[in-house]
């Protein structure tokens, strides 16, 4: 495995913010060597959510139990990385059952009030006992920062995720805070995506649903690293204020909607900027389909195509191979209708190559660091804009090589 | 592009057969520098023929003249490769048009007699000139063998796909002769998976449908290298036999059946044996499901999945990538009733990790060439079997790497 490789849109500045609502404890609990490797994050008081789940229907532990035992608010919230517990069956559940209980005992929370999340190894038990003893040495532990909450939920990862936007209401500042954790199954044997966004305003529980509900379409189910879905992936947004803090009228939640919008956006482009081997951000826009799910498939087809990825690690302007992507769909669509572009320079139109298709111009383009597939069916006024990473040696280093 | 590559799966010897009922032509067409790019095959008279072709919705320009134009019988076929004469709009299509009314006049036939084929680039423009000007040396070209034939219509697949069985019939023999090439984009713009099949017999066009169909489900539609579909792909079978040749009787029928079902799981399994950067085949059983399409959909998903394609090629017997795979198509199955193995080998059970798993024999059997996932979902009694390769640096290279 590469330890050197870097992504190449890694931010230069990391911002420590320090959130007053909410105390953040990190450990190195023993799942991975001389990291930190446990987040927990302890809310004043039990706060409401709302979570989204990974649709597989071979689902870790955490989020079983989250389904099963988990109350409308949430005290409490645990984090490991190292170990995914998942398909880890009964014992996987009964683990949980054993760190959670003694959680509940040093916080003085009820067991239901706590959420818990898991990213690593497949399949590996959890030993429970390392989240124990860490928890034990909680009154050594100082507070920390947003940063060490991102930093303590990286697998390979090779930079912390964190989103902030503050919004000004009636001279009130509302503080968003956001962290996320890579997706794609990121190292050998490791995966999920991971996010957590923090909220001091006092949201209800369905309001919060509402907001995660219309956000999380064009943005995190809107990227993709290699098409494949984890076991663990998680989205839970958490509303952190105390209760008589602010009125909220239509026009707050609407303004905090916009801003969890960005914060959800950022932090999805930050994830796939972050893929695997990535050396190239791809940006595929459809417009004009027929319906939204023809706007969707056609827009992960090209995003996920192998041939297209290395077309674009390799540099190469190669529109016959989105033609493929978008046919091999099987979508009623009009081949002669179809206008793509890279960037702004159309390469295909009326059903084959365009007239004036300027390569020179194309060859600059391609080495941009982020690649803009435009297509446009030309049949509707759908559309769909898709993320995703290109495919590099890197890639197969990463999940592959590491034996060597 | 790497030139040296070549499949760990290549034949050590190769076959010339000579067959009597249809004439061999390959030329120089000059798609290709130095190398035989264009086959003819011309029956001895008008045969009846089936054909399958890709489900793309970008067909190319081959695909849409036949289903416009072609006949139930066949007189001559005409294949090139370097050009996949795909999205290449009316232009395309007059290209052909072209072509076939020269090759109508030199063969003496009728032009909806002619069948199609092309693969190579997408998108530029076919010049007709060049099969036109090839057809026109036919008096100096001499009869060649069914390796020629698979041989002219390689792109970058790197051995030729050759098939042949025999059948004993009431004393007669009936041959027949298959040949194909590589599936995947093969090469930098290339494209598609073609195969021809030719039986020394006198099938009717309508049973020649039938076996086509019943046999195409679990050979050419179970392979993927890399998931993506060609707007090119094209399996065409042919009765080449005198009609005075043999009484068809039910017996017979079901025979040749039988053979055609060998000669296509052969080239198909051969066609994925030469996938792009192949150093592993992986087989992916998936027995015991729920239906059909559930059985498909699972198989396809781990065959597919980049991770256990790089998994495979890591010699990693990561299961748990695997359940990912299994997970991710969000079917009805019951996580705790799942078997995973490779090989013989029990890797996990009862949801989590098997009791007894031996990570040496695992870490021994995964050296192999052939890689067999079982997985038993234990909740119906449907099956299916996917081949795919692994996913290597070489693919990568082939795929992005030409320019440097």
């Amino acid at each position: 495995m590469s330890k050197t490789y870097i992504s190449p849109f890694k931010p230069k500045i990391f911002n420590k913010y320090h959130p007053k609502l909410f105390n953040i404890y990190t450990f190195n609990a023993g799942f991975k060597k001389n990291r930190s490797d446990l987040l927990v994050i302890e809310f004043n008081q039990p706060v409401p959510f709302a979570a989204a789940y990974t649709k597989s229907s071979t689902p870790s532990a955490p989020i079983i139990w989250a389904k099963k035992f988990s109350d409308n608010y949430c005290k409490l919230l645990i984090v490991n990385s190292g170990n995914a517990n998942a398909h880890t069956g009964k014992k996987g559940l009964d683990s949980i059952q054993k760190y959670v209980k003694f959680a509940a005992k040093i916080f003085k929370c009820k067991l239901h009030h706590i959420l818990v999340s898991s990213t690593g190894v497949i399949g590996e038990q959890l030993n429970s006992n390392l989240i124990i003893s860490a928890l034990s040495r909680l009154s050594l532990s100082s507070k920390k920062n947003i940063l060490d909450a991102a930093l303590s939920i990286m697998t390979t990862d090779t930079y912390p995720k964190i989103s902030k936007k503050v919004i000004i209401h009636r001279n009130q500042k509302i503080k968003i805070y956001g962290i996320a954790k890579g997706s794609g199954m990121v190292a050998p044997k490791m995966g999920t995506m991971l996010s957590y966004i923090f909220i001091e305003s006092n949201i209800k529980t369905n309001d919060l649903r509402n907001i995660l509900k219309e956000n999380i379409e064009p943005t995190f189910n809107s990227i993709s690293v290699d098409g494949d879905t984890s076991t663990n992936d998680t989205v839970m947004i958490f509303s952190v204020g105390d209760k008589k803090v602010q009125k909220i009228d239509k026009k707050l939640k609407k303004k905090i909607s916009e801003k969890i919008f960005q914060i959800m956006l950022n932090l999805s482009k930050q994830i796939v900027s972050d893929g695997e081997g990535i050396s190239k951000l791809i940006e595929v826009n459809v417009i004009n389909a027929k319906n939204d799910n023809q706007a969707k498939n056609i827009g992960f087809s090209v995003a996920n195509s192998l041939l297209v990825k290395t077309a674009v690690s390799g540099e190469d302007a190669n529109w016959g191979r989105v033609v493929m992507a978008i046919g091999k769909k099987q979508e009623n669509i009009k081949q002669e209708k179809i206008i793509i572009k890279f960037g702004n320079l159309i390469v295909a139109k009326n059903g084959m190559v365009y007239k004036k298709i300027n390569i020179s111009s194309l060859n600059k383009y391609m080495k941009n660091k982020i690649i803009k597939i435009n297509i446009n069916l030309n049949i509707g006024k759908y559309k769909k804009t898709v993320w995703s990473s290109d495919l590099t040696h890197k890639y197969i280093e990463i999940n592959s090589d590491y034996r060597s």
